[in-house]
């Protein structure tokens, strides 16, 4: 089922899945028992663009935290519980919008059923998200894909059971093709929404290549309602930035600004790295909303073509000079080192004379 | 056309298409004039992996450069030349290996006609490389997909009917659709080998994304045999790593290793991110070749799980501990200060009792 198709699930002041956006999710690293470090974590990586935060919930002390935490942020939070279900039954008497569990280590049928209700009481969502690193014991001996697949349903059947259907699933490999292949078989069976991610995804550009891969298809494929993009990294930002990008990328959402810049070569007749990691650092900087095509190009071979096909572009010429572009058309000849400056100018002007 | 029915192309030292690799292709940054600081370049980028590399040729200084350089690296060197093709004229007598010219650029059709008979006479390559950037002006008022295919279309039926067929395409748009779109007919019409990959991707990690999309869903569907990766970068090792991340992601090629770590939570009980980084960081420094999985993982929720799956895992655990794995063994805990000393004691020792 496509993703405008499956059903729409309330999580706090949002709902998931059918024509909704396609959320981006992130992770806290902090313990909710740090209570300030948690809230940092999270507005930085609201900041970004974080629309769904997610925190483990590993005991009492921080199941304590997570309802300070609660009251002082804004974003519709999830409650990651493994093991002990009481924490997430607690959980959910706390506040949160909705609780986590893994179908590998979600313990004894009779507590979920009891979690189940409390849920469904308070109109809170249930994730049942597997994942290839906690398969249940006793699917450990099957095909991978398979193992998700049925640890999956086997929870799907209980909620179902409990009449409870505020559903989201998610099944995760570190694998793309396992991970193209189960998120395929989920949106064939059923028409929860379903949360998008490939799990341990590694650290660093590694952790980026795959993960913009595997979600990359699986998005394009028209299937997912909400990411995660899992990086090994030391804060939840990065993977907000990253889960952006790729959904930028494929044209599903957009912050506005989208920037086309060369790789630059030794024709270049200026310098492209510098002024675009400092063109991007200023409009974040002076919160510039741009919404356009910003074309920054080294020299005459596609520098004058792309920045044609942008909104704006700037196109390094010979003699220290530039050429600033808008819709197509030559705007003027400016000097190299007030191009940034000039080409902020322009945009800014331009976009005040657009408004109504 | 599959990659693997494609023709096969010499370039230099190796053979481009058919069931070769899909071999990474990485661009200079420095004028070929600057010798000391091309060759440093080139070297770095072999260093990481490159195996095919290209400089812009843009004048008679740089044509003295390249004849410089050549004598001292051992890659397949590919000239890139726009507006003149005499210089790619001299830089074929010169000993280089390819041509690159771009039909937007390449000038008239008697001075290609030189250029092939020179390519034809000392059996070297040339590739057809289009560009959105750069499109012939008689095709700028079309679609852009058709505009790259009938360009590159164009300069095809002049090289064959000079009767010279050792040709390599390419043809780059900046939007991810209209690439996918345009290798897919260049694949279904020719049978001469690809070069893939997205111009223009940009800076940091935009680019890294959209390549990774791009040339993930092109190479998946058994297209490409040679890529490069366009970021916005001061030098060429970052793209040849990114391209190696992508083939690596997709099981195309290996280079050894691969790593598989979480992104950390509150659970966690180690530092997942410095252990991580500082594992690729001596493994590469000590020349250490890994041929497997290595699983680092934070916790006992995905840790022994992703640990057994691998060929060796490392998960933290309670009280300062490290749980180290071996082909789904324990093998012993140990104090995680001596974790990653040991993990890579047991590597080594394991990979050296294998050897024959």
């Amino acid at each position: 089922m496509r993703r405008e198709n499956t059903k729409e699930i309330p999580l706090g002041k949002i709902k998931v899945g059918g024509k909704n956006p396609i959320w981006v999710e992130a992770m806290g690293r902090e313990n909710p028992a740090k209570i300030r470090e948690s809230i940092r974590e999270i507005r930085e990586a609201q900041e970004e663009g974080c629309e769904i935060f997610r925190l483990a919930v590993p005991d009492e002390e921080s199941l304590f935290g997570l309802s300070q935490i609660k009251k002082q942020v804004d974003l519709p939070l999830i409650a990651d519980v493994h093991f002990n279900l009481e924490l997430g039954i607690k959980a959910a008497q706390l506040g949160i919008d909705a609780v986590r569990v893994n179908p590998g280590t979600a313990g004894n049928k009779e507590k979920l059923e009891e979690l189940i209700k409390v849920l469904y009481d308070k109109n809170l969502a249930l994730r049942i998200g597997a994942n290839t690193g906690s398969l249940p014991l006793h699917y450990r001996e099957k095909n991978r894909v398979e193992a998700l697949f049925d640890s999956v349903e086997e929870l799907i059947s209980i909620t179902e059971k409990n009449n409870f259907r505020n559903i989201i699933l998610s099944a995760k490999s570190t694998d793309i093709e396992e991970t193209i292949a189960i998120y395929d078989k989920l949106s064939r069976a059923f028409s929860y929404p379903l949360h998008v991610g490939l799990t341990e995804a590694g650290e660093g550009e590694e952790g980026i290549v795959k993960s913009s891969i595997a979600l990359g298809i699986i998005l394009r494929e028209g299937i997912g309602n909400n990411i995660r993009v899992s990086l090994t990294a030391p804060d939840p930002v990065s993977e907000t930035r990253v889960a952006w990008s790729i959904l930028e990328a494929l044209k599903l959402r957009s912050k506005g600004l989208e920037i086309i810049s060369c790789p630059t070569c030794a024709r270049r007749k200026g310098d492209v790295v510098a002024l675009t990691r400092d063109f991007k650092q200023k409009v974040k900087e002076r919160k510039i909303k741009i919404v356009g095509k910003v074309a920054i190009m080294g020299c005459e071979v596609n520098g004058p073509g792309e920045a044609r096909e942008a909104d704006w572009g700037l196109a390094f010429a010979p003699r220290g000079k530039a050429l600033l572009f808008s819709r197509g058309e030559r705007i003027k000849m400016v000097k190299q080192e007030e191009a940034e400056e000039e080409l902020i100018r322009l945009i800014t002007k331009e976009m005040e004379e657009k408004k109504p």
